[in-house]
């Protein structure tokens, strides 16, 4: 591909101007996307298997051209996307693209870096500690989360490996006091509104699956943890011989937006010298909001705290963003320091290598979109954002309230609904209605909803959060909703 | 961000044509990065804490432009940029960026789905089901490994996570049959050439670090593992009344790219019921190659495999492949079930769930970027990519050794050439020697080589590998160690 063959049209590897001309060409690809994107169904309408039908069982042994995969793109791969960006979507969390978080992908990409270590692109490095920083201080974090301090930020690819990580921290510092032989009495808490990445990395991290403490709520306290609960186990596990030494509190759980109390919760794991972590993987976004930032008092007394840029801050996938208190727990769980990657600038301590920070060794230049997009839509920006879907969110709530055949089954707080069809006097099986009028509105593809179970009861789920939803589109959605329910209702 | 503001010329979250304005601008950007990609020092020469010193100390409360920005990334970040995509960089490993792998980031990052389980976007699981078969024919892996089996290959980010997650389900497979209160007994052998993401992965996996077995190498088998010292360590351990459950052996080590033997390791690890993990992370590439695929003769005695094809196979950071024989025994130690992923689909186990064979939950659409290199360049295209830098490593290691003052140190075998200065007559600190000349080649800024240490000798690795590398720049590089080296040796 090198030498001789520059100067025909055979692509390069790499070159400059065959990059240019390309790109341009997948932007336009990409920007009609957009601009066509409510014309296919939401949810992917096709059947396991559709796409090995469709493409060869080998590779090419010889190039084809990018209008020829781009054809393919349109014809055979496009019909198996759901649409994240939609403006119909509704379902899960919402996974923001942005033009700044596109634009920071697109540069992240082009440099394509590695920065394990801090001189391997210090700038990767540190432009990652400054970001986290600004946004530490637009969330009103302790200052002991800060960079400036023994705490720092770092971004993780997801909030499974951020949790992860603590989690591992949190069990070799109780290890490195009580012993190593210790493992199997430690004890993890949690609410069964936890999302399960906790107990998956529980299972990593070798733990006894049968103390990691799923702690029942219900519907008294809105699906939030009781200190109360949480103080009795731990009071229990250590009158049984076991150790208590982490917990995760919750704001904003993915069942129900759920909010852990996390002063009584905080003060509680204090005394007991249990590592306290804040999961706010949905809702820290809208914490950038003043009117919002209340939901994370108490995050002081927590060791660390995550929340995704990538879910609702327009910073496309992935962006998790993990704050802690100690960052030499971390590095004393997770750092590795082979002979090829010393240099004199990690040799001496000058700098950061956010490699002791994560699972993975290698980690792409992810800072550049977070800042990106921190500068291009500012922090009012931002704010305006996430209230706008807020807003939107207590409409859709305004909407279920006013017609009796629904019913809204938790407290709205950001911009998740949660809400049900109730059933009519002829039939019983009031989950089986709701998972009927699930199925139905997301076969037409005109909109993505999903679901959970609150206290064995099957609960629709309307997460607005896409950049391009509008009120007509939340409309658009409820009637939709409103004639499956008729439709439903009549039939029984 | 929405509504009354669309038809002013403020950025909004999303909108096409916005999008399309501005990621043009973008394209040009990178473009022109690398048509000036040789102006900027390889390997950046800021000092730490230099960035801190260039930004505010907080995000900024309304939006800026982007030249603004732009602006920044040129005055401020490139200076702290090390440059993996310059043809004179010769660190650590490549990690390529190609036009196709720039390509398939632009289209994942547009899409930007969250593919976690299938009906998150099905193309995005089916897709990469298939590549993944494509390549795993193309590098004749044996059919156990291809999807129609009980095996199959999933995209990881890195091969830290790669051998994390094979780790994980061979402790859990011995555990499910030993009992778990067998895990501190368990032992996992590899040579000490093995990359440190090994034990980073048993010391996340609460393996005792005691029994990681790193068994010594020498120059006598050009540092590959010995089978008969793995067999040896193994019966000793099971005297010891241990449990052998895991060995790593690695086709092309990151320090000399040496090549354990994986017919002979292969057959005691089956014997003795030992998963076997082959880390082929920088040298598969070379094995879509028919003339080096005789390097994984005894693969078919993996229980799984590993290569990135974002090191050398010209796909963008990050793509690690996975190989397993077994999924099952993956998914039965990563696989989580809650309420709010559940969908008919998954629950019918119609389908793949990726976020069971990984430890994050989200994932990216990265098999799109694999895809479009296989198809834009053709397997042939990705042999002669290989083959260039293969021959251009042969070419300097030729240079090095027409030169009486260097050795070349272990014998080269893709496109890494390990050599050093030789000491002369009055200097006894050999390594102090090679110390100096490293620094003071990296320091000009014209290119960047790494090192490492084989049996206590420091050396110098030059790894051929990027994208834009022609002789040019290896006659180049190979003039100024020549000259650093007259240099220090006259300064001696």
């Amino acid at each position: 591909m090198e030498g001789e063959q520059q100067s025909s049209g055979i692509l390069r590897s790499m070159d400059a101007e065959q990059l240019r001309e390309h790109a341009h060409k997948m932007v336009d690809f990409i920007a009609d996307y957009y601009k066509t994107i409510e014309s296919f169904p939401v949810l992917s309408q096709v059947q396991p298997g559709y796409l090995e039908k469709l493409l060869p069982d080998s590779a090419p042994d010889y190039p084809e051209t990018l209008e020829h995969v781009l054809n393919d793109v349109q014809e055979k791969i496009l019909p198996g996307v759901t649409h994240w960006q939609s403006p119909n979507y509704f379902a899960y969390f919402p996974s923001n693209s942005s033009i700044a978080g596109f634009l920071g992908e697109m540069l992240s990409a082009g440099f394509n870096i590695v920065g394990f270590s801090w001189i391997t692109s210090p700038a990767a490095t540190e432009l990652e500690t400054i970001v986290l920083d600004w946004l530490a201080k637009a969330l009103k974090l302790p200052h002991d989360f800060h960079s400036t301090g023994q705490g720092g930020g770092v971004i993780q690819g997801t909030a499974s490996e951020a949790v992860l990580v603590v989690l591992l921290a949190a069990r070799d510092k109780i290890l490195r006091t009580v012993g190593k032989g210790a493992l199997p009495k430690l004890v993890t808490y949690a609410s069964d509104q936890t999302h399960s990445s906790l107990l998956k990395a529980c299972q990593i991290g070798g733990l006894n699956p049968e103390f990691c403490r799923s702690l029942k709520t219900d519907a008294s306290t809105n699906y939030a943890l009781s200190p109360e609960v949480f103080s009795e186990a731990v009071s229990r596990d250590i009158a049984s011989g076991l150790i208590p030494f982490f917990l995760c509190a919750t704001v904003g759980t993915t069942s129900s937006t759920a909010i852990d109390p996390l002063p009584e919760l905080g003060k509680i794991a204090k005394v007991k010298n249990i590592w306290f972590h804040v999961d706010a993987a949905y809702a820290g976004s809208a914490c950038v909001c003043p009117e919002y930032q209340h939901h994370l008092n108490g995050v002081d007394e927590a060791d660390s705290f995550n929340m995704n840029a990538h879910k609702w801050l327009l910073t496309n996938f992935d962006c998790s963003l993990l704050w802690v208190k100690d960052r030499s727990a971390l590095i004393q769980s997770l750092s590795t320091n082979p002979e090829y990657l010393k240099n004199k600038a990690s040799q001496g301590n000058m700098v950061i290598d956010y490699k002791d920070w994560q699972i993975p060794l290698g980690r792409r230049f992810r800072s550049l979109k977070l800042w990106m997009v921190m500068r291009l839509y500012g922090l009012e920006g931002l704010r305006n954002h996430t209230r706008n879907h807020i807003n939107l969110a207590a409409y859709f709530e305004d909407l279920v309230g006013q017609d009796p055949r629904f019913k809204v089954v938790t407290p709205r707080t950001f911009s998740l609904v949660c809400f049900r069809l109730l059933p009519p006097a002829n039939t019983e099986d009031t989950n089986k209605l709701n998972r009927d009028l699930l199925d139905s509105v997301n076969s037409t593809g005109s909109v993505f909803i999903t679901h959970t179970v609150l206290s064995g009861q099957f609960i629709l789920r309307f997460a607005v959060g896409a950049p391009l939803t509008e009120q007509r589109h939340v409309d658009a959605a409820w009637r939709i909703l409103q004639e499956k329910a008729t439709a439903l209702l009549g039939s029984l």
